[in-house]
């Protein structure tokens, strides 16, 4: 029920989803949603979050993982995103973005709550690799909140304009950005 | 009723706002919608993010027309969304962002294009200033890509996280990218 929410949350985010849809999607019956989500659909929706939020902190640290240069390793994780949009026509960008962005218009806390630890956790990974690069911790840090924000907004402005070239001027321009520096 | 409908639209999404709603803001009677959106709610959308997005691209220009150097103006127009988030608690962020995700995913094509028209404008004024501080048009087109999907990506951080930092962050990071560079 989790993995079909998910789904449908990359999809058409979290107000088009209604639970008829994701209890037909995991073909499950309609008693199990409260037994399993008492707090109804925001818990499930938060569950959801968590669920896409762990793939993704996972293609991250597998691109982060391998000794390329940093530059190509940020290049692999647009790549990542590239897939997802080419593999469904532009319809499956961000699995968090809509739902966040829809959470905080509509002030749903603990949706919220779940996609901005879902940002942050996307975060660590690369502020870990700019550290062994011999960034400064603060520094790491600061760089990891901008190559995120530069990766969303590019797959934002992809998604929108059912092309690539947003998500390929963000990774090239991150890449020219980010040479192993202790400055 | 389209000012009515951006403002719905930049809170909620597209999904969320349903047409009696919109109606009841404008105080506009149910009949006046078909007349004047015979295409019916993806058409008002589309208008009221066109509508929205004429508005960013006023504060865009007004941001780069001035002789102040182009970090500053990047952080000027920054601040022009901080403000519409400390002033609405973290609830108006992009105003096209959420209904762009939503259409997209959702294949409302009427919809999308107007978000990626509203995206693609935001650019101009921004690639006309970096070719008047001395870049190639390609590279200003480029950078001007760049900027807006950095800081669409630091608007979405900052909305979810319900602070301004990363916001912050990446103008001063694009503003450390972005000096006049005849390169």
């Amino acid at each position: 029920m989790v993995a079909a929410t998910a789904r449908l949350l990359q999809r058409q985010g979290m107000a088009a989803t209604g639970l008829a849809e994701v209890l037909d999607a995991a073909g499950a019956p309609r008693g199990s949603l409260y037994h399993h989500f008492p707090r109804g659909k925001n818990q499930l929706v938060a569950e959801a979050v968590r669920f896409s939020s762990a793939r993704i902190t996972r293609a991250i640290e597998a691109a982060m993982a391998t000794p390329r240069p940093l530059p190509e390793a940020i290049r692999a994780f647009a790549a990542f995103y590239e897939n997802s949009l080419s593999t469904s026509g532009f319809r499956d960008g961000c699995p968090v973005a809509t739902t966040a962005l829809e959470a905080s218009g509509l002030g749903a806390t603990e949706v919220e709550a779940a996609c901005a630890e879902a940002f942050a956790a996307w975060q660590e990974p690369i502020a870990r690799r700019l550290v062994a690069d011999g960034h400064s911790p603060d520094r790491a840090e600061e760089l990891a909140t901008f190559v995120i924000a530069s990766l969303e907004g590019g797959l934002l402005l992809a998604q929108s304009a059912r092309g690539m070239q947003p998500l390929h001027t963000v990774a090239s321009n991150l890449a020219a950005l980010l040479p192993p520096d202790t400055a």
